[in-house]
């Protein structure tokens, strides 16, 4: 399994609180030793920060903590191995394009028995993981379902949602998908949320010693949600995610759910 | 114009010493402040750090410089912009995913009245650069020749190379591409390179006081090739390539040519 996290703003926001409190789950708090990742955006365009390394002693992963990239739209995951050895090729997040936008990807679970059911062509996995082999197959089904007529962002991911649901009869499948400006979270059996915004107060990490003040890092009108395999915070309100159901946020709000 | 730096080894080498004198030239002894990025490959997978600001005062740049990521090839680039905004989307390498190889593009040139001829439909481009709308139309052309009848990936780059020469009709067409195992350096009108290999000696890095003895950093089996806009060091002998010419490399050696 896996430890999955994300964030959805309305300003450019750092994420170095919560990915601190993530790192400690690679190889520290958690058994999560077989690499990380995450993906900032900014704009259409977005970056993703890569390693095999375990994320508790990374060098990318200290740089990162330290130095403060701020974004809207962030995907993260730390990497506990099952299907797929330890390798870049197989480290979360995975990207692709499609429409002149940026896809990116993030899943904590296992399928089993899919290899006859997800054969996608347009689309192929680099590496040997279900997850990148299930991503495929989800952009596959988009590219082909609107082939030349483009959806709306959001129409996309409606869709998306819908076929990332039909998964889970493989097995567990909790899912991180973004274009840039939305973010969907598809729970399996496993995510939580919640949203800061005025009035900001205190948050205190679970999984090392780590406080923060949001009053003093946020303007009234910050709205950024987080998104978390299991929460984060030990003082905060966390929302646990229904087996089966999706939320999608834009500008740290949600948008649409089913 | 940018400026364009790779490397193709047959063992995993790092390329701080390079890379340190190129990002001298991203706003300090050259004018490239448009951004700048890195792609290390780690077999089929890759990783691409990439940053909007200047890489003489990067912060991932320095990082990069202090943690030497070993990788058998390397495409790093900097920019100076002409065609579209300094901005992420906008920053090469750019990356696209085909056959489950991961296909890496950096471009120096520009290219001028093209807009009629690349029109890519598979491949789309996310940012405003001709770069990008050129990778994306050479990767619509390799798509569109073979389509299911999957070439060698040195027949790819050999038909790479040759849709690549086309586009030297449209301007000034340095091009870097890479799947991984192989290197393809394209010359427009500008692209020196060099194979430092046993008897290993000294090099003088001409953008900075930098001075490495590579006996220090190698075995008497390595070879590595570097490639680069203007030569990176006083006191070796590069290689020009003329206009319109490319070397396909592998392992640090040449494989092909035209």
């Amino acid at each position: 399994m896996c430890e999955l996290l994300a964030m959805s703003a309305n300003v450019p926001t750092d994420i170095v609180f919560s990915f601190t409190g993530l790192v400690e789950r690679g190889g520290k708090t958690g058994p999560h030793r077989d690499g990380w990742g995450i993906t900032f955006y900014d704009g259409p365009g977005n970056r993703t920060f890569k390693d095999s390394d375990p994320s508790c002693n990374s060098e990318v992963a200290s740089m990162l903590k330290s130095y403060p990239i701020k974004s809207k739209t962030v995907i993260s995951h730390i990497r506990q191995a099952n299907r797929g050895k330890v390798s870049l090729e197989n480290t979360h997040p995975f990207g692709r394009e499609l429409w002149g936008r940026n896809w990116t990807f993030a899943h904590n679970g296992q399928l089993s028995d899919y290899l006859e059911a997800l054969t996608p062509s347009r689309f192929t996995p680099v590496g040997a993981t279900d997850s990148e082999l299930a991503f495929c197959h989800l952009m596959d089904k988009l590219a082909a379902h609107y082939q030349n007529d483009i959806p709306s962002r959001e129409q996309a991911f409606r869709f998306m949602a819908q076929e990332g649901v039909k998964l889970q009869q493989f097995g567990v499948f909790n899912m991180l998908l973004s274009d840039g400006p939305y973010l969907l979270a598809l729970c399996g059996n496993n995510l939580h949320w919640l949203t800061r915004k005025a009035p900001f107060g205190q948050a205190k990490l679970i999984d090392t010693e780590m406080v923060i003040d949001f009053k003093q890092e946020t303007t009234p009108n910050d709205v950024v949600t987080v998104i978390a395999t299991r929460p984060l915070t030990s003082n905060e309100q966390w929302h646990q995610m229904s087996a089966g159901s999706w939320i999608l946020f834009k500008d740290g709000v949600e948008v649409a759910q089913g």
